[in-house]
């Protein structure tokens, strides 16, 4: 009997340059490339046992089963590491996760966990590879966990090979961005790869794609000079983007909510006084707004007053990192 | 001493495929054609008297003076009458005008409003021409006059001349479309005509312009067919196509409100149990529902509960006509 135990964890990511669009459905490989930023606020905790004594595969998040789709997924990636390593075919996984926000949010519990998942194996199985190739793994099973896994602001780049489609990391937490998560639950009946389909389905989408180089090279840049107010603007207009291209696909789907509107407007307000916050929406309702370190409490304040909404505040997290503390 | 009195209405419209964009601002040429409905619930009464012995030309809507634009507008329909009539120049303009509805909440007072006045003006002078060309007049004061002025369903055709660019009906109220007005006020900082340049330098603008042939013929095909679900359908279709090109504007424009995003949201679950009913936006937070006349009481049951919403029951309207009683 051999057994093989660890944990990690891994921070989930706001989309800057948002990535919505796949060339490949099982190598999870992009049409383009996108850019995120992890929150330090959030993070899923992860831990693994590798055993030939395990009757099964198992996989538990937030205290109950996996779905079929999460468990084929975390396989990909455990199959992954089981070909790095020569594992024998009686070794199974055992994996329990756990989520410190609420899921299915527009929140991206895929990215960290998947993450956190990729960091946890690696570290059990003691594989020795940098986080270069652990970023290619992590994106088998969930193409933004490609760029959470390298953490701070992460460029995920375009191929038509697993072995050439990875994230590398732009800059870490010395850039001075915070970030307040207004957090509102998207409605339980649009899941967020309906919205992928739709995007790559709308009239406008070839358009998008013709934009996106652009608009890396801008927000590259605004990233490198640490200019969060570019940074907050860049990806409110690739926000706005998004979800036009998003409600002009076939089901017209609409991703906010009346609060999401609310929060919007707000924002505007805000910056209509000098203070410099923008807004920023995943395939969800919940708004991220971007702003600068010395605004973050001011921004805050203004969101309490919102019925059934959560608010916090994020400051700029880094990569996925094991950890000696075990859920089991 | 000469005076000539007469009194008119006409009913705003709602764009089914609505219009964005002009190719001459002075002459109000569209960049393509558009197609919208009148409402009969809604109506704009104006009295003109023209007169000899009047110092000024003067202009009044609900009580207040006009704006200057307003004015200027209203100048450019009268001169075409004065063209055609060859009045002398000491005559001048006196303008009372009511609205029944709130104006400036996406309701287009400005279409039954100048439809209003270009057909007050010509009964006053007793032109005898027919409504083609008082749509061409009508289009001098408000591109959507053009098309309120034919009333029923109409459609406004582009042309690069004044003389060419007018609306004709394409059906009047033998079809039984019903309409739930849920009127939402829109924010006072943001002029319809804002919305109309943003629409012009969104980067999906060309792709819009690409997609209207196809949609008006459809529309036109599902008026003439009495579909009523059809052109439910289609205006839902445009309005997020609409929307998605203002909000990916150089300003970012969102004209939707919080409640705008919940009536929508009711309209969904309307749909998922059978009613057919359709959201429909100008350009403003105002929505229009769609839908057949045996299902108009229904869905404004719905509505009532939305605080500090007024709702309505429209069925089609006509063109604008003359009428014997002055406001003054």
């Amino acid at each position: 009997m051999t057994k093989y135990k660890a944990s990690a964890f891994g921070h989930p990511i706001q989309g800057l340059i948002k990535y919505h669009g796949k060339i490949d459905e099982v190598l999870r490989l992009p049409s383009h490339n996108s850019i995120s930023v992890n929150l330090s606020r959030f993070y899923t905790y992860t831990t693994v046992e590798i055993s030939n004594t395990l009757d099964n595969n198992t996989m538990e998040i937030d205290d109950k089963p996996a779905s079929r789709d999460a468990m084929e997924r975390a396989l990909r990636v455990f199959n992954a590491f089981r070909k790095l390593t020569n594992l024998p075919e009686d070794y199974k996984i055992k994996i329990i996760s756990k989520n410190n926000f609420m899921s299915g949010i527009g929140l991206g519990s895929s990215s960290s966990g998947f993450a956190a998942l990729t960091m946890a194996i690696s570290s059990a199985l003691k594989v020795d590879v940098d986080l270069t190739t652990l970023s290619k793994i992590a994106r088998l099973g969930s193409g933004s966990a490609s760029r959470s896994i390298v953490g701070g602001f992460s460029e995920w780049v375009v191929a038509t090979t697993h072995e050439h489609s990875y994230s590398y990391r732009l800059a870490g937490d010395e850039v001075p961005l915070k970030m307040i998560v207004v957090e509102i639950p998207k409605l339980k009946d649009l899941p967020s790869t309906l919205a992928q389909i739709e995007t790559e389905k709308s009239i406008f989408y070839k358009v998008r794609l013709g934009y996106i180089p652009t608009m890396l090279r801008k927000m590259r840049n605004a990233i490198l000079s640490h200019d969060v107010e570019k940074i907050g603007e860049l990806a409110e207009i690739d926000t706005l983007n998004l979800h036009a291209v998003i409600m002009t696909g076939p089901n017209r789907l609409i991703l906010w909510r009346p609060q999401t509107v609310e929060v919007i407007r707000k924002v505007w307000k805000l910056r209509k006084r000098g203070v410099p916050a923008y807004f920023s929406i995943d395939t969800g309702a919940t708004v991220y707004i971007n702003t600068h370190e010395k605004f973050a409490e001011e921004i805050l304040d203004e969101f309490n007053g919102i019925e059934g909404i959560n608010t916090y505040i994020s400051d700029v997290g880094l990569e996925a990192k094991p950890s000696s503390n075990h859920l089991f």
